[in-house]
Order: structure tokens, then C-alpha cells, then sequence
């Protein structure tokens, strides 16, 4: 198994040219859309549509009049929209199809969408991703970030899953991840430390921090098909 | 103070469009262009002048007959040249200009060029480079990489220098980088857990790796200004 990682945006911009056709990619955006994703996905979320524009997100809804609309830009709820990017919020939605757009989330996933497999990343199911991807050969962290930068907490992630296999191959920046994700006592405390972990708490948002923090609270995959994701 | 890092040579592609003017740049290709340089201006060397292409390192060299020709592709001395990109070797230049073109490190140098200020960073004068930036307000810590990707080696010289500020303000990326630092008990074997330290150990030259690994062996500081890198 060799285990590799895109850390920064920058490097996520590059990868619709690579030929990731036997690569699983897992895309992390901790804070927060994709551990919004997995939490409408454990609570029955029907599918989830990312979008990479708040126009193409319009447009998705103008066909699917029944879906929620959801998202952000630079973290606050969109004018229009249903639901922000508040992962609370996204156990509400049994049923039903999401569409969301987000800074960084849903273009790191659309970035992968030629790739073997694409799974959505997140704290909240890192058991159920580690056995998912088990028998992968290749696998690419993909940390979302946050505008142009690289986020901390996706590196968490990232690494997080990615020391859960000691025999793997590891590339310098799937190692540089473990070693991020080992440096916090808890998940929680490197959320916290991170840069975007500190806006969302001066917010008031410290409960999301809380929440995308869970480590394996759901036993769900989120696998991206044709620009849907679904549960496996 | 502000500390940043460039983690990836498509970070590094960015830099030209942003305005560093108020910002010094630490550039770190550990393993080993930047250490060969540092190495070279201890031993005193006059200057070393940095060239993207194999091209332009040949042109320089046409207005400078006297200097010397060095540098690597794909690890390997150029054919043509004097010297390669071999560490111990530039000890025996003092007194001596110096053109050198390599895959990453002069490529990210040549990047930061119209920064406030542009270091040259190693293991090699961490303590040098500590005192020369210890007053200054945003420092960009710059990490070559290998080729397309991410090095370990370089964010462990970045990780090493940032952790050195107990009371600065880190980004995600400089925190990243110091926890990748502090993962390894020695910088020597953080450089051997790397995959180009993996490579020149290959080739056999373990000894580069040791002599790239040595923290603080010189107190100089080397400086780029107009293209050109002297010892401050």
C-alpha cells in the first residue's frame, strides 16, 4: 500500500491533470464540509451533490427543486441558501439530496473526480475509512485547505488516517502528516490549534469544532460516483 | 513575528505573483543545493549565483570564465560541469564565484527574488539564521521540495528554524513544519526517514546526508541580492 498527500491547494489545482485512475483518493475538509457530508450521510442523507460554484449549486437545485441547498463563503452561510456549512445542522436531512458548495471542500473533491475511488474524509469516520480502503494500493490523502493555504486540521486527518497503517508505503508528505496528527494529546486540541479552528471559535462555533472532532462517531463511507456522493 | 511556510514547489510557483517586499524568505533544499551553498560560503566562496536552467548557468559562466560550474538534474552531476551538487566538495572554492543550477533549490530561490529579503536556509547555520531573522517581522519559510512534490528534509530545516520561536506567530504550514521537526529525535535521521535521503543513501553517499544533517556547524548566513548570494 503506498499512501501519498496533496497538502496544499496549490498542489490540489495540479491534480485534475494527473492520472489518478488507480488511485483512491480521501479528501479531507475537516473544518468543516466534509465532516458535514459524513454526518448527513450517518443520519440518512439520500445523496450530496458538491458543487464548485455557488451559480452551478443554483443551478443543481433548479432540477432538483427538492434538495436542500447548502454551503458556505469564508465560513458564513450563503444568501439564499437553507443550511450554512454547520455540521449540527446536517443530521436534519433523512431522505433527502443535498446540494452543497464550500471554499475548499467541494473543489478539492471535484478535483478528484477522475480517480479510481472517491471518498469523503473526515475524524467522524476514520474506522470505517481505514476498513474501506484496507486493500487500496494506492491511496491520496487530499487536504483540502483553506482559500489558497494549507489547513492544519486536514492534515490532521489526513494523518490520522494514514498511521493507522504501520506497514504502508508512505510518501514525505502522507509522513509529514502522521507527524502533524501525533503532535496533539486529542484530535480536538490540533482542531483547536489550527488557524481555522480559532476563527470558527471566535465565532462562537466552538460545539463544531466539538463535533468534527469525534473520532469515529459513524460507521459510514461517503463514495463519490459521477459527481454524487452516496453511503457505501 | 509572523512565520509562514511554502510547503510544495506549486506553492513555490505562486510566490512570483505575490508581493514579498515586506517579507524575508528562508529557502531550504537541505538535501542538499542550500547546504552545499552554505557549505561552499563558510569556506569562503565570493558569491554563488543561482540559475534556473542548465542554459543560463552556461551564460553566466560565458561572462564569468573564471567562476565555477555547478549543480545536479535528477541528483546526478551535469555533464560539462565542474562540480555536482555534492556538499563536501565546496570546501575547495574560496575566493571563488560560484554558478550552480539544480531541480528545486535555485528554482525557489530565484522565486523569492523580489522578497524583502531572501536567505539561504540549512541544518548547517541554523543558529546563524536564528540571529539574522530573530528582529524580523513575516518571515516565509520556503521548502524546495524534490521535483513536484513535497520534501521532508526541507520542512524539517523550515520546522527547525520556526520552533526556534517559542512566542511567534505560526501559520498552519510553519506549525506543520515544526511538528515535523520535532517528530524525529535527530535531524540526521529525520533526513534518512526522507525519500531523497533514501535515494542518496542508495547511490552511496550516506556521507552527504551526515554532513547536511549537522545543526549549526557554521555561523554564516548566506543572502540573496540582485541574483547574486553573499555571506552576510
Amino acid at each position: 500500500m503506498y499512501i501519498d498527500a496533496a497538502l496544499t491547494p496549490a498542489d490540489i489545482a495540479l491534480l485534475p491533470e494527473r492520472d489518478l485512475s488507480d488511485v483512491t483518493c480521501v479528501v479531507f475538509d475537516v473544518l468543516r464540509a466534509t465532516s458535514s457530508m459524513i454526518t448527513a450521510l450517518a443520519n440518512g442523507a439520500l445523496e450530496i451533490h458538491p458543487a464548485r460554484t455557488i451559480e452551478e449549486a443554483w443551478e443543481l437545485r433548479a432540477r432538483m427543486p427538492d434538495a436542500v441547498l447548502g454551503g458556505e463563503r469564508h465560513g458564513d452561510p450563503i444568501e439564499g441558501f437553507d443550511v450554512g456549512n454547520n455540521p449540527l445542522e446536517y443530521t436534519e436531512f433523512p431522505g433527502r439530496k443535498i446540494i452543497t458548495t464550500t471554499t475548499n471542500g467541494t473543489i478539492a473533491l471535484r478535483a478528484c473526480e477522475k480517480a479510481g475511488r472517491v471518498l469523503v474524509g473526515a475524524l467522524l469516520n476514520l474506522d470505517a475509512l481505514q476498513a474501506a480502503i484496507a486493500h487500496d494500493a494506492k491511496v491520496l490523502l487530499v487536504c483540502a485547505g483553506t482559500f489558497e493555504t494549507f489547513s492544519l486540521e486536514d492534515a490532521i486527518g489526513a494523518g490520522a488516517l494514514a498511521g493507522r497503517f504501520a506497514e504502508a508505503d508512505l510518501t514525505d508528505a502522507a509522513g509529514a502528516c502522521v507527524a502533524t496528527a501525533r503532535a496533539y494529546p486529542t484530535a480536538l486540541k490540533g482542531l483547536l490549534a489550527a488557524r481555522n479552528g480559532g476563527a470558527l471559535a471566535a465565532k462562537g462555533w466552538g460545539s463544531q469544532i466539538e463535533w468534527c472532532a469525534q473520532v469515529s462517531r459513524f460507521d459510514v463511507v461517503g463514495v463519490m460516483s459521477g459527481g454524487i456522493i452516496q453511503a457505501m
